[in-house]
């Protein structure tokens, strides 16, 4: 500083709120002046008062004429009404003295954002992704340099960008068109300072990510602004894996077979595109502005998605080929948004313990507070994760498709028409139902009126708690009544059945009913959802979890109650477990919106010790005896079945 | 060192033949000293006893107990002859006292080697590939990261290689296969320390790389082993692209036609996976089995190889959209070689002087000496640069395809059967010519076994320069007899012709002639090259070149003495010119074998001043008067062509 000129033409500026204050040069610009101070403010452009970001508001000193003049940029900018009447633009106000200078929240770098989700932890703003405005002056004669290399040194002396920085081969071919056509003006895309992305002609600010939960059964995508992390837009949609098998190890089987992964990996790549396609063209926005991705997956998913061949983790010990988070280009996955768009994979934990979970304790950070957090994350596989501050198990449980609707009779995904809610009366076990997209529940509608279609997991769940509170299902799970009831029944397959709702009530004209197989199919999965998270706590070496977090579409909609009744976790009172919906699709929002999460997102991969149940002694044993349901006020004795068959509805 | 142990325990070793020397401790396998006095020694199994590449001769201490004795893995390498008697492996023989250890040449990293080109330029090997061999225990149950994490840490712990070492997408999927296949053991390619680019089952030592010179009319390649330098096969083919214009001028008007530019972009890389597919085959290998490509070529060619628009090429100033050097996937640019290896592109001095001829300069060096060098690449576009240690200057001829035998009526490439040699007696001014394949001239073989078929190049120049020393062609470079001549006649189209072969002595039936037509077109190559040297001399003020460098096939195979004699370059006397072939292609290998040459490559594009002759004031002039043939022995007056038609031969 020594040589920017005597001592007297040093001024202190302050600003605020941060309270910064410090000596600057008279004549440096207000935006230098806080970078010199340690405070970022916004801009795209670079300070040719082109992308109006860098607003800030004069608080002391402007009438003492201790801020130069508007500019003429500032002057058109203000008659077009882009810049308040108190604001300047700090790229063009420059320090003439003593100043105290107010910058709004909306031109502060790394300001935070609330996120929209259940848990409404704070997540500071630091995406992969900033654009620059540049205006290059056309070539001269003479000039050896390429076009990118002009633009490459302009990037470097004007941002401060890394001299190392690189551009992508397939954007690298429209540099020339962009040029032409925005007449030497263009915005530049540049991911994590290292590569350049994007060349759009003239100032386009708009920057679009897409968040994606590629589940075994459906996919979710939130498409995010990345410079204000404001959701614009959703979309889901079926995955369509399914028709190789829908549980995961089906789909292990199938991408096992000649041919089949190559076909798997594009379904889930073209699938994403969809999402992509629908939720960009809700905002009037095309794939091709989607700049880069997130994705969580299970391990299985994550590996066909990849292409990777998934035979290992079929058998013993499951290991994954990799783990560490990738970043791998769209075009490389086939994924039809900007081909040179990155694809940022967050890390697995390990076995089935995937990059989803890893999203999801990322949204619920259980290692950031000193209860003990017993994380639930219910879809096609449950995934555990127990601990706190100090330490963090996690744990796969192979609960099966039930409780997503999947393999019971007549189960159904949670749409129109599905039966969500049940009750049934335990002196006349009689039953109403309330259907999705019905508010009003069975037995005040018209049954020509209700049109059930099917049950939903949390039909499934419900059903079985309240026949077995109302003592039609024993302890060991088998359907009973000591007296007759002409909803219990046997079917035409010899299986007995409990109808819940009767063809008069439903769309499909027959009688909805929970059979044997399906009350089987709910004590498999609540078995080794309960075994698994008291394995988990013997390994902590703790009776019971201060909490527990329901995460996942299903731990949604169910009753919370009711799924403490039959036992689906352990009980820890039900004031303290709470539904949080799709905390994978958050963490992955997270992990687009901040490469910070990322980091955090790899350590926790690293730091969560992960219990291989299958393999750990106890477990059986534990799991046969988690699948006898838990006492009801009434209990019913463990006995046979002692049924006759007149009970039939006739 | 302070832990090791007592002082006791430490002993001096020295190094030969580099003589370096030091204390080590006791314990020290001998690899690992030489390695912590500066000295590298080769090892691919990174310490293993399994390459055997890392042996070294203990000259002094042997007898005295100074070193560790055999071990099991070193008995049983001498037991099958691959470790010499007087040999040691350095990774496995320790330090036990003091010695003094002779490390052969081929164990050292960084070896010279001799180039094989014509300027036999001595070049460092530091290839961008590295192989390691490494072997993965088997995952254990409750292990929770991937295979290709723990061969990471395995790489990095082993081999020193960096933390951000990542992995190709598409080689990580053949990975689990490798792993299988292998049994865990597997070589992995890593390129310049950053990136694994293949996986292969067991141990592979061979890394194959291909140098490209990918030219307007042809493009050559080397395959070269890049852990020896040495050239394994060699491959040439016609540029595909031809049917998309002969010259250069002619691709940019094609390739600005919707929709050519990808189909011209694809040719040019299936013209490149070609040769690498019969380079491989030659030596029993595969196109897959190529890691690394270095490809050089002018700037119109390079924009096609990599699709971009080169629109901007044909019009002043004639700007390219990237100079610099690039490393791109040959998957991204659809070359049939193994999909992750990557291609350098070096980079391009400004204009139509392109990367080819960079690597010429980094070839010949001219910069590296006190002499002023003229360094002439003659292809389809001729490439100028002149210059010494002091300075460099470059420029861009537009000499025409002529010089390539191009553009000219019986013009043909130098194959079997085209004329290179022309002499007519300049009392008779009869001729004798010889054609390539045979080895006797023309007038000593029948005339029905001559079959002629066409003229090269360069039997094009010195039939101009034998026929203007004969008086045929005067200095104006018009067709021209005093007396008649029955060789000298009208063709049917009214041209003035030369017949330099009867219909009798070619395998095409009729008469090889040279036209007025193709003597002008020699006249303005020899006039661009001519005018483009003359300018460059006097930017640099000197009155000539001290010597003159002629690169390229055709600057091979011209007679030096009648390109002098029609001036087709400053005369700096016969001693001082010399022809060096393929200099670009040789400058490709270096940047192939040497990632060091490509950062000179990269320093020498930066620092060679680019002269726009076009725009140049004078150089029209220059240019029309260098179309004059220079005087001969026997000048003829410039005066209109005295030739009657009666001197046609009968």
């Amino acid at each position: 500083m020594a040589s920017a000129g005597p001592a007297s033409e040093f001024f202190e500026v302050c600003f605020l709120p941060s309270g910064l204050r410090g000596t600057v040069a008279r004549g440096t610009p207000l935006r230098e002046a806080a970078r010199s101070l340690g405070l970022e403010i916004e801009s795209l452009c670079g300070g040719r008062a082109a992308c109006g970001k860098c607003q800030v508001r004069v608080l002391e000193g402007e009438s003492a004429g201790h801020v130069s003049a508007l500019s003429d940029a500032e002057a058109r900018a203000r008659a077009a009404g882009r810049l308040g009447v108190q604001e300047r633009f700090s790229c063009q106000a420059r320090v003439e003295g003593a100043l105290a200078i107010y910058v709004p929240e909306a031109s502060r770098v790394g300001r935070p954002i609330v996120r929209k989700s259940a848990s409404e932890r704070e997540c500071a703003l630091a995406p992969a992704i900033h654009k620059y405005f540049v205006e290059l002056e056309p070539a001269r004669v003479g000039e050896p340099r390429g076009d990118w290399d002009r633009l490459h040194e302009e990037l470097c002396s004007r941002f401060g960008l890394d001299v190392a920085l690189s551009v992508d081969p397939v954007a690298l071919r429209t540099l020339p068109e962009t040029l032409r056509v925005g007449r030497g003006q263009l915005t530049v895309t540049v991911w994590r300072g290292r590569e350049v992305i994007r060349f759009e002609p003239g100032f386009h600010e708009r920057a679009l990510g897409l968040a994606v939960d590629l589940g075994t059964t459906t996919l979710g995508a939130l498409l995010c602004d990345l410079a204000t992390g404001t959701v614009l837009a959703q979309a889901s949609t079926h995955n369509p894996q399914i028709r190789w098998g829908e549980d995961i190890m089906n789909r292990i089987a199938s991408a096992n077979r000649e041919g089949q992964l190559a076909l798997m990996q594009r379904s889930a790549a073209e699938a994403i595109g969809e999402l992509a396609r629908d939720a960009t063209l809700a905002i009037g926005a095309t794939p091709a502005d989607v700049v880069e991705l997130v994705v969580v997956a299970n391990t299985v998913m994550h590996h066909i998605f990849l292409g990777l061949d998934v035979h290992s983790l079929g058998v013993v010990p499951f290991s994954p080929t990799v783990s560490r988070p990738l970043d791998i280009k769209a075009r490389e996955l086939g994924i039809p948004v900007l081909p040179s768009a990155n694809v940022h994979l967050l890390p697995i934990e390990a076995g089935f313990v995937g990059a989803d979970n890893v999203a999801a304790v990322l949204a619920e950070a259980p290692h950031e507070t000193d209860a003990l957090t017993l994380l639930i994350d219910i879809g096609t596989n449950g995934e555990l994760v127990l601990g706190n501050r100090r330490r963090l198990l996690s744990a796969s449980c192979p609960t099966g498709p039930a409780l997503e609707g999947a393999n019971i009779r007549f189960g159904m995904r949670a749409a129109r028409g599905a039966i969500e809610k049940v009750r049934v009366d335990p002196a006349t076990r009689e039953v109403r139902f309330r259907v999705i997209g019905q508010p009003r529940w069975s037995d005040r509608i018209l049954p020509g009126d209700i049109g059930a279609l099917g049950l939903c997991g949390s039909a499934v769940l419900e059903a079985v708690a309240e026949l077995f509170r109302a003592g039609v299902i024993d302890r060991t799970g088998r359907l009973y009544a000591e007296q007759p009831c002409r909803r219990l029944r046997q079917g035409t397959d010899g299986m007995w059945e409990f109808v819940l709702a009767w063809a008069g009530e439903t769309a499909i004209g027959k009688d909805i009913a929970l059979t044997q197989a399906d009350v089987r199919a709910i004590q498999l999965a609540k078995a080794a959802l309960y075994a698994g998270s008291r394995l988990l706590l013997e390994r902590f070496g703790a009776p019971r979890p201060d909490r527990v977090v329901l995460a996942g579409a299903f731990g949604s909609v169910i009753d919370l109650e009711r799924a403490l009744a039959i036992g689906l976790f352990p009980d820890c009172g039900l004031d303290n477990v709470t539904a949080v919906g799709n905390a994978a699709g958050d963490g992955a929002r997270m992990a687009l919106l901040n490469v910070v999460a990322r980091e955090e997102a790899e350590r926790l991969a690293r730091r969560i010790e992960y219990i291989e149940l299958s393999t750990t002694p106890g477990f059986n044993d534990q799991f046969v005896a988690a699948t006898q349901l838990p006492h009801a006020e009434d209990p019913f004795p463990s006995t046979e079945l002692r049924w006759s068959p007149h009970a039939a509805p006739g």
